[in-house]
């Protein structure tokens, strides 16, 4: 415990690595809770640097600096995977509590390493192969044939990093190493988020359906329709099994691609609070930030149950209007239900500045409505 | 607007002089909306001040000071009704907009101020007097019998400042000048919470049953039961002609007695989110904090309907346990519903350093549910 006569006895202290959306979010929560959280930015002008008072800028290679943060707070977290392995290998060999540890951030922060992992423990993925040369590569064509899909085992997100390779001329394109994916016949995207405590707690939100445009998520609806109770439960239990193997401490999203009469096959893997769970904010009892504050600081997770019927996430999505505020109040008036979320982020094309969450019981009407709203915002209608 | 080249083009700023929870808790919900909030405050361990990192520590009694503050936003709003009114008209004079303005903001501030203002609209209030000496205070004695109520106009909360006169021989106790009031014989007391613009749009929540023991609030039932409807009306009309008589911009709750056959009285008023409206966050859809933002910022309101049928808040008051985290790891377990706040104080006895919130169907066990949690985190009992 730190001792720390600023604030109340027994305050427990959080510190997050890096201040994008996520972390912003999460200080929300942390600030509910009466949790004290610190935030180690690259910037000041970072969304979570906006909000949180105690902010350290540093740089994430910077070890002394990031051991200095770390040693002032009981646990330390992360707003994405992109940390370097060093520097979380330093803090743990310095006795700092790291969640998701190293080990199974490695899983998150690269996606071959992801699925070699995956492959140990049987989950369903599609075929795959961390190609390191052209010979690789085209030996790959031959067994999956063309279309299939190349992916940065690093840094890629949002539809970055990922292309399709469709005819053998485009292998030659490719820069090694790089992993290699079938690609997949899909009727939808599903996501499966699960919580995980170092008690071994662990809590399954409902599953969602995720709703993408050019690799970017624009909607989330929750619960996923048509899905069947086994199904529903077959992906749950696949997501609470996979944060058993790989100890993955906090929230885990794991993308899944509905194959429909075929088997869910495992798309993507993150391990922090997931775009396909910011709808839990206003349609779950307890929302993923504060479990995942929650279960990183091992406190009893809360409840995920649904407190509405549907609850459907739209997805803000930077366009031609630099000023997002003013659009707010045509939103806001036109439709007093949405929650709306804005991540004080300057406005660029198809960066995700924000996004709104609504909930009720007629899903079509909710989807519309969540669909003008984004598009409004965005600067793709303008009335 | 103002052009900080550091946040995003557009951004809404709002100002909030003191940094107690009502601060904080207006700072979670900005932070959520993309707007960007300062904190005034009187030191760096208030409440407020731990969570925002736009905070300028001062005296609110030093006008150059708060002024210089109040030029960086676009609006300044209050966290409690005792910023002096010499600070807030100053503000005024040099341009800056205040929410609620001073004019409004006397009667929150002045309880006698307060009741000349509701007699002059015809508002049912109990028989009151501003007694100035002994003599006023014999005679209202004489008019209205014993026991009555002495309350201190200014200052007062929680059951301090508020003595009940039983016999003669106490008058001589009395400080002048006093407000004396009649005692009332009600069946319970409910709260009218509204919510208007500077557009004169105005929204009204639910009225609620509030809960006391020995003068402080410990629950809030919403919706109040055994209301009948015109009653629930009659209530909400009021307040909403109160808040547009004295133009009032922002939250303001109306106390109210309800005296069964008799007619609903006023009790207090007070213009900025309220306790009796903490259930809001996890059982309206747009939390009076949001809309309190939205408000004085002249952004359109917020939905103020129920999100499930019963929304109970009880409120975590300090008791003999110092560390109130460790209590939490027992309650958190025990119920994976409760939706704690805690607002980064200091435990002391009675004070109030939290809340919790449940929502459910079957009012008995959310109200047990919520004493459970709240005696345990007081130390009341001990499992």
């Amino acid at each position: 415990m730190h001792n720390r006569t600023d604030l109340p006895y027994g305050t427990l202290i959080v510190g997050i690595l890096g201040a994008g959306q996520l972390s912003r979010m999460m200080a929300e929560s942390a600030s509910q809770l009466g949790i004290q959280v610190k935030i180690y930015a690259t910037s000041n002008t970072e969304s979570a640097a906006l909000l949180v008072a105690d902010t350290t800028v540093g740089d994430l290679t910077d070890l002394k600096s990031v051991l200095a943060f770390g040693q002032t707070v009981d646990v330390i977290t992360l707003d994405h995977e992109l940390v370097p392995k060093e520097t979380l290998d330093y803090l743990v060999s310095h006795g700092v509590v790291v969640y998701p540890n190293p080990k199974a951030n490695i899983y998150a922060a690269n996606k071959s390493a992801m699925r070699m992992r995956l492959a140990d423990i049987s989950a369903p993925i599609p075929q795959w192969l961390n190609a390191e040369n052209l010979q690789d590569a085209e030996n790959f064509a031959n067994e999956v044939g063309y279309p299939f899909i190349a992916k940065s085992p690093t840094g890629g997100y949002d539809g970055r990093g990922v292309w399709q390779v469709r005819i053998q001329a485009e292998l030659s394109e490719l820069k090694f190493p790089v992993l290699l994916e079938e690609k997949i016949s899909f009727i939808r995207e599903l996501s499966a988020l699960v919580v995980r405590s170092p008690h071994n707690q662990a809590v399954c939100y409902p599953i969602v359906e995720t709703v993408q445009q050019d690799g970017i998520c624009v909607q989330v609806i929750a619960p996923a329709q048509n899905l069947n109770p086994e199904r529903a439960s077959e992906a749950q239990q696949l997501a609470l099994k996979i944060a058993a193997e790989l100890d993955v401490i906090g929230v885990m999203a794991v993308e899944l691609f509905d194959t429909g009469n075929g088997p869910l096959l495992i798309n993507e893997l993150a391990m922090r609070p997931h775009n396909s769970g910011h709808w839990t904010q206003d349609g779950a009892i307890t929302s993923q930030f504060e479990n995942h504050l929650r279960a990183v600081l091992d406190l009893p997770l809360g409840l995920p149950n649904m407190t509405a019927t549907y609850c459907v996430m739209g997805n803000i999505l930077g366009g031609s209007h630099l000023d997002l505020h003013r659009g707010l109040l045509h939103c806001l008036a036109r439709d007093p239900e949405l929650q709306i979320h804005l991540y004080g982020k300057q406005v660029k094309p198809n960066r995700k500045v924000g996004h709104i969450n609504l909930v009720g019981d007629d899903l079509e009407s909710l989807r519309e409505r969540v669909q003008h709203a984004t598009d409004f915002l965005a600067g793709k209608i303008d009335e």
